[in-house]
């Protein structure tokens, strides 16, 4: 097992990675000091993993709260069944809310965490790659509203995330591949040599190679780490982590909630982000290419689903990123470089929708 | 005008009180630089000082979400109202929501501001006098949940707090009365003084004597603004100002919300405390009648609603200023000082509400 901390004065917390973890009753013995426990878990995730969960947490007050798997249950009405199980258990200010599952489990069970008395403690434990590389890690919560993704919720850091790699076995390979689009982003905004790494090793993890994983969410949560640490609120650098999801969203909505997975629609979102940013002139000819090859081999979507550009355009203005009308995207100088832009020339976008989706 | 400000940090923040302050717009400029706003009132007092407050906000965006009056809409479907119409608005994060109203809609306001893009700028218009002296300042926010009282909610602190004293002369008399059960509060758990100047004035507040009032709601602010500066997240002394709540929030449940006006079951939670108090030996006998006299002349309830008392103390074990099933109480230790208790003999609390509700 190693330890990583994500460096937040008093909100401090380690994310502890490894094999074997989930059972262990000694594992999240030092950072669970709570005697009452609401774990929040899917139909699909439950089954295989609440009993060795419960194992580790002795003899605390356990209540379950098991919600239908999916991105569409990502909603307020969601949120209120965990919430009604909290105030049903008549658990205080001092209980602990545990998410085992993917990222819509932790971006569900945080937020409640968060809005339950106005803040109780949550630890994660992350069942899929894209949970264990990205949304476990920085206190991202919150639920998906009509008008789109994540547009309500919390920051809301967890006391512990506990990533056992042994869960990956049981996951879906359309799963597994998703998580890995969030491990190339982690290459293009922060680290040349990942994605070289990557790269060498697409096949192993493909073929779920342990060393392979396990090296690829150490280095995938470091650079999360020191991100989250030095920009919590998301004011600066921290944005660089949401390359390929102004475009991923729009994806995502347009196709249907639940559709595309997440980490697929970060994908094809990457290859349009390196598109854009090659058509401004910021990232040199040939580097998208290199992209969706990379992202090929991993079994990825590399081009999004064709909408009407108009449409795709109006879902991306509702993302998050828009600042006072402007769209603020992500965009690539180099492979392992990434910054924010707001002032591109308009058209250049229009322009790139328009041929992406007229072919 | 005076200002006064709530000391914390970077998240520091005036409260302007005044009379006229409404409808300048030379007042909330310095404090408000968003373009986009969203204005949530209600439908009693939107008629009377949406146009008003219009004027202040110049050439800015403004969308208007008119909520129905009453603490039984202070819920998670209201919320959500609010969220739908911040999506349809389009606004990005730099946008701010307003709260123009009494205590319930600031709190679903404030929510809303707290988890809208995981949180938007907020401003605060109290026109009440509950709102003004209390519930407007301090940045606690949230919705009741079927289960119990501000349950679910978030610390979010507004940008700026506006009362303009001249909004209370179109509030009903049981609003006022029930906002000056507050102003008794910061008398009983901080300032001696205060309380017995709320013994020379009782008449003056209720003939709503310009003067009278404004230094009541200066005391107050002046009052909260330290207690909360020193705690903001109630980790200490920020749970005096809960005295008579836990009693109260019962009161409200068990009448069923909206019937007992908050103030009101203050009101009558106050005096339950207090009465606890000289039972346990931690005031001096003879207190809670002058406490009683004083609401009484106030127009305020001093009796909690006949129930059974079992039911009383589930609803208060709902209460959120429970901690691992004991239920913890703010006691008076004279006019001027009160303190936390959790280990009282709990059969004194038993045997007070069978005293109370077998009468």
């Amino acid at each position: 097992m190693i330890t990583l901390t994500v460096e937040l004065a008093e909100r401090s917390y380690p994310i502890l990675i490894g094999s074997g973890l989930l059972g262990r009753p000694d594992v999240l013995g030092p950072y669970l000091k709570n005697r009452d426990v609401l774990v929040i878990t899917n139909d699909r995730v439950g089954p295989i993993y609440l009993e060795p969960l419960k194992a580790m947490l002795g003899d605390r007050r356990i209540q379950t709260v098991i919600v239908p798997d999916g991105e569409a249950n990502k909603n307020m009405a969601t949120l209120e069944s965990v919430l009604d199980g909290l105030v049903a258990a008549h658990y205080g200010r001092d209980c602990v809310v545990v998410t085992l599952g993917g990222g819509v489990i932790g971006d569900i069970g945080g937020f409640a965490a968060a809005v339950y008395q106005r803040g109780v403690d949550f630890v994660q434990v992350p069942t899929t790659l894209l949970a264990q590389v990205d949304s476990a890690v920085g206190g991202k919560t919150g639920v998906n509203h009509p008008g789109g993704k994540n547009l309500i919720g919390a920051f809301h850091q967890p006391r512990c995330v506990l990533a056992d790699t042994d869960t990956l076995r049981t996951l879906p390979d359309r799963q597994l591949n998703a998580g890995l689009a969030e491990v190339v982003k982690y290459g293009l905004i922060a680290d040349a040599e990942l994605f070289v790494w990557l790269e060498h090793q697409a096949e192993n993890l493909l073929r779920r190679d342990p060393g392979a994983l396990h090296h690829a969410i150490r280095r995938s949560c470091e650079i999360k780490a020191a991100i989250v640490a030095e920009d919590e609120r998301e004011r600066g650098n921290r944005a660089l982590l949401n390359l390929g999801h102004t475009f991923g969203h729009a994806i995502e909505r347009c196709a249907g909630y639940g559709e595309w997975l997440h980490g697929e629609a970060v994908s094809a979102g990457m290859c349009m982000a390196a598109d854009l940013s090659e058509r401004l002139g910021l990232l040199h000819a040939g580097e998208p290419r290199r992209l969706r090859t990379l992202l090929d081999r991993l079994e990825l979507p590399i081009t999004p689903p064709q909408v009407d550009p108009r449409e795709f355009l109006d879902a991306m203005s509702m993302d998050k990123k828009v600042l006072a009308g402007q769209i603020r995207l992500v965009l690539l100088r180099e492979i392992g470089s990434a910054k924010v832009m707001a002032d591109y020339p308009a058209h250049e976008l229009l322009d790139l929708l328009r041929e992406q989706f007229m072919t």
